[in-house]
Formats: C-alpha cells, sequence, structure tokens
C-alpha cells in the first residue's frame, strides 16, 4: 500500500518540520512557500519546494496529496480561495493551533467535506524554515478533529500522517480544543508576559532571578506576533478561562491584604498539579473509525486521556487506502 | 588561616546542604534538628548532629561558630532566644526567603549587631535532610544583606561560607531583596498556582498540556506550607508586584474582549524578557569590606547586577580571621 503524497502549504517552523518528518517516513512530499527564501533554503536542503502555489496545489490535486495548510491564520482566506479553485477534491488539514477560526474559515470555502482540523501540539521560541526539525512531532500530541462533519477516511489519513511524523493522536472537538488550548496554552503566554514586565520595573529583580522565574517567564521569549495571533484569534475561550485566573489572584490578594492565609488557592493549585503529574494516557483500542458514534467515542476517550499510538481500523476499510473508499 | 566553625541550627532542605557544602570545603560543622529521624539520617551519612539545642549552641560559643539560623520563619523567635541565651556573641546569619522578618525578629531579640542576613536563591520541590545537596549552592546567587547596622567582620564571615559552599555572593539591602523576592519568586508561585487551577477545570487541557504548561505550573508541586509560608511572610511587598500584574492582566482582558490588539502586554513581556536574557552579571572586585560609604557601594553594585565570586577584601585584615579584630 502506497503512502498518500503530503502537499505543504507553509514551510515555517511547523510546515517546514512536517514536510522534513513526512519524507522521512518514506513519503512524497512537496511544498510551497509565498518567500523564495525559503523555497530556496529547503530546495538547498534536498526538498521539492516552490513558490508557486499553482504549481504545488495542481500537482496535489494530480497526486491526490493531502494537502496540508500551515501557514499563519491571517494567510488562511487566500490558501482556502487557491485550494478551492485547484485541488477541491483533495483531502485537507491544517497545522494552526485555533481549530474553531480555522474550521469556519474552511466552511465559508465550500471544503468542510474534505477537511479534518489538525493541530501538532510541538514548537519553539524559533520560526522559519531553518528552526525546523524533523523530529519535532514525536512523543507530543497531535490532535485530530472529531467534529461532526469529518468524513473517516479522511480522518484515518490525517491519524496516520501523525502517526508517520512520531507524534501521538489526541481525538477531540474543534471547540474543547480550543478551550483547552486558551488554558494551557495562551494563558501561560500572558501570564508569563505579566510576570515578565513587573520583574522588569524591580530594581533587583533580574539580579536575583533564578529557576522559578526563568520557568514562569519563558514562553515570553516568544515572538509577539505569533502570540499575539494565537491568542487574539482565540479570545472567545480565552476571556474566560483568564478571567477564573485573575478571580483566584484577586482573591489571593483579598487575602495577603487582610493576612489572611493564602491555602484555599496554594492547596487547590498544588493538588491540580499533583493530578496533572499523575495524568495518565492509556492507549485507544477498541474503537474503528467509521463505526457507528466513533466521533463522540473517540472525542470521549480523547476528553478522558486516552491518545492512538498505532493507526485505528477503519470501518470498511479493506487494505486499500482509505480516500479510495468514496 | 582556620576557617571558622559553622552551626546549623535546623537540618532541612536548606540547612542540610549548607552542612554538607560547609563540611566538603574543608570546615568544621554540627547542627541542631527538632526531630530525631533527621538527626539519625544526618548522622547515618557521617555528619554531626544533635536534637538538644543547649548543646549545638554551648559548643557553638566554645568555637566562636557562625550560626547558621535555618529553621522555618515561625520557629526563628524561640530559637533566637536560645541563641541570645547560650551564644550571643556568635557571628550570626540565616538562609530564609524573607530578609525583613527576620531583621526584625532579630532586633527584637537584641542580636543585630552580630547578624547579617543571607538567602541562597536554591532549591527544589523537595524537603527534608534526604532532599539536600552538598552541590545545592553551587553558581546560585546568595544573596548577604548590606543593611545599615552590619558589621564588615561578619559580613565577610558571610560572604565567606557563601562562597565555600560554591554560590556567588549578590548583596542587597533586605528591603530590597524582599521586593525582588516577591517578583521574582513569590509572585511566580501565585502565578502557577492559579494557572493549575484554572486548568483543571478545563475538560482535555491536561490531556493537551504541553511545554508551556508544564514550565508554568512547575513550582505549584511545591509543599503547600512552604509557598505559603513565603507568600504571607512577604505579603507587604508581594501585594503591589500581584496588584501591578493584575493590573496588565486586567488590561489584556478587556482588549480581548474589544478585539483589540493585545501588543502593548506583549511586546513590554518579550523586551522585558530579551533584556533579563541579556543582563550580565559583572564581577564585583574594586570594593573593600569596611572602607567609606561599603555597604551603600555594595547595594549599588549588587542592583546593577554585580556579583562576588572571590572574597573581597576585609578592611584592617592582617590576614587574621575577621571575627577576631573585634
Amino acid at each position: 500500500m502506497t503512502k498518500t503524497p503530503v502537499c505543504v502549504v507553509g514551510l515555517g517552523l511547523i510546515g517546514g518540520s512536517v514536510m522534513r518528518a513526512a519524507a522521512a517516513a518514506g513519503r512524497e512530499v512537496f511544498g510551497y512557500n509565498r518567500s523564495l527564501e525559503s523555497v530556496s533554503a529547503a530546495r538547498a536542503d534536498g526538498y521539492d519546494a516552490t513558490d508557486d502555489i499553482d504549481e504545488a496545489l495542481s500537482r496535489a490535486a494530480d497526486r491526490n496529496a493531502l494537502v496540508v495548510l500551515a501557514v499563519p491564520v491571517p494567510a488562511l482566506p487566500l490558501m482556502l480561495g487557491h485550494v478551492r479553485d485547484l485541488a477541491p477534491e483533495c483531502p485537507l488539514t491544517d497545522v494552526t493551533s485555533v481549530k474553531s477560526a480555522v474550521l469556519q474559515a474552511v466552511q465559508n470555502f465550500g471544503l468542510l467535506e474534505r477537511f479534518v482540523g489538525g493541530h501538532p501540539m510541538a514548537g519553539t521560541a524559533h520560526s522559519g524554515w531553518a528552526a525546523g526539525d524533523a523530529r519535532m512531532f514525536v512523543d507530543a500530541p497531535w490532535v485530530v478533529s472529531v467534529d461532526d462533519h469529518v468524513q473517516p477516511g479522511i480522518w484515518a489519513e490525517v491519524m496516520a500522517l501523525a502517526l508517520d511524523c512520531g507524534a501521538f493522536v489526541v481525538p477531540a472537538r474543534s471547540d474543547e480544543h480550543d478551550a483547552a488550548a486558551a488554558t494551557i496554552s495562551h494563558l501561560p503566554h500572558l501570564l508569563a508576559e505579566a510576570l515578565a514586565v513587573t520583574a522588569g520595573e524591580v530594581p533587583l529583580a533580574f539580579a536575583l532571578a533564578a529557576g522559578s522565574f526563568r520557568d514562569g517567564t519563558r514562553v515570553a521569549a516568544t515572538a509577539p506576533d505569533l502570540v499575539r495571533a494565537m491568542c487574539e484569534a482565540n479570545a472567545d475561550q480565552l476571556v474566560p478561562v483568564l478571567e477564573r485566573s485573575l478571580e483566584l489572584l484577586n482573591h489571593a490578594r483579598d487575602a495577603l491584604v487582610a493576612q489572611r492565609p493564602l491555602s484555599d488557592l496554594i492547596e487547590a493549585g498544588h493538588a491540580a498539579r499533583v493530578r496533572y503529574d499523575s495524568f495518565s494516557r492509556p492507549e485507544i483500542v477498541t474503537i474503528a473509525v467509521g463505526e457507528e458514534n466513533w466521533r463522540e467515542e473517540l472525542a470521549a476517550a480523547g476528553r478522558a486521556g486516552g491518545v492512538i499510538r498505532s493507526a485505528l481500523p477503519v470501518l470498511g476499510s479493506r487494505g486499500e487506502s482509505p480516500r479510495r473508499r468514496r
């Protein structure tokens, strides 16, 4: 069984890493990037890249490739227009961090039926082709969305790509993903920025800063444009969790002023962190993609910590590539 | 020149590490701990420990040892009473994280003249003798206070102990230390607790949590009693920096709700973190302990990032141990 070719649209940190990882897994991979500089860098590293989107997507249509959207959120509508015009039948996924916004954009372009959203939860503070790494996704969670519309064959294609890249798959609904991402990624960025700003205003703070400050502000080193893009695009989900943290911190402030104990916050925080440390990731093995209620069952399993480490069976699949079964 | 003996009062994580490090540096070290269990553990590891405070402090007085207070803040008054009764002439320091409260307690017991506060900025999430490590302080900042009252000879003793333990010395006033510690240690703990609690309430959050959540909540794994003790004891300094962070985060919330850009917070946070990454630690070499304005000069040098990596000269010292010059 030949592996599905991959067309990566956008060869930055994540897209460039997907290209390298998919190639390392033995796939045919080709890609597009807007800037000729990154295209040249990718070519110099031996990859098949072009700055001509028509060329890349026509080839994707010809090869029935899995198209991976790896451009920043603001560039999505432009790229989706090209996909609609040139490769509307190709299975389509993305690797961006806010799933509801992407889902809406995909729907606007009439491409929902061929689309399954994805989000590899990996990265560094750097960006661009040169920062990419074929091993970026090894042992990292890769969310594959199980929204109501998703088709089994396409879902299986995206699962297979994530597994090929060394990740494990977390099945999740787009809205639940976005609420979780707001909490464990976007909120920590805002807290880190606030901590860094506050410390920058206190004499001697940097001179004494050690582990807890370094850890607490590490993500403040991320490029401001990237942080803005992900926080602002997920504002709907970020506001309520930010408000919850503000409420907890305001109570702590009131307790400190009144010389009352900080037990409430500190004991709950400790308990939550201990619970996280012992959070297990059972492997999902009993669900077949395409069976009755498979989307709901995968969403429930993912919520409980379940992950997919080797490809689940796809119902009706008889050893042929799932995309041929439509 | 014989090194001054050291009497460590309290053999937990920090005190136990001081005992090991001072012994490794070739000092005579003995210590006291309230619980016989830790005393037995220390003895089993080959150290000189007792659960009899009278015995430990009488020996300290006899040997003119440097007494290191390494008990939790609530136990300080009891221990200071014993020191006043049994070893009032010994040079005295401490290793606790809130310097103004200790300074006040020391003053209450009439021991200010022999006291120079200290704070090694190192530790782990664990506690107790068994968690200690002779290399705990290697390359860590060790604050030695330069408050108005401090005596050159005693200051030099504390500096020498910190350097013997492998730390570098940051000279700082107690009030400035406490404001900085509130910002770079106590505030990060509260933010980490709030983040952990918030995430614990969102389905799927732990399932997706990766680097930024792990880093942002690492210190929430610290024992709640320790976090409470340091935050509550430093409430005066913690409240204003917590309020500053709340102000920044409230502005961010308002911007998100109004769909305005988050540029203010994110760009300032990034700039502060970049500034921290390039913060240099020039070595202090031109100041002699005891010269005119030495306390003010050391405080200014510490504020600018200056550190002491090898013992500064002590004015009037002629190769004899500074404590003999009184």
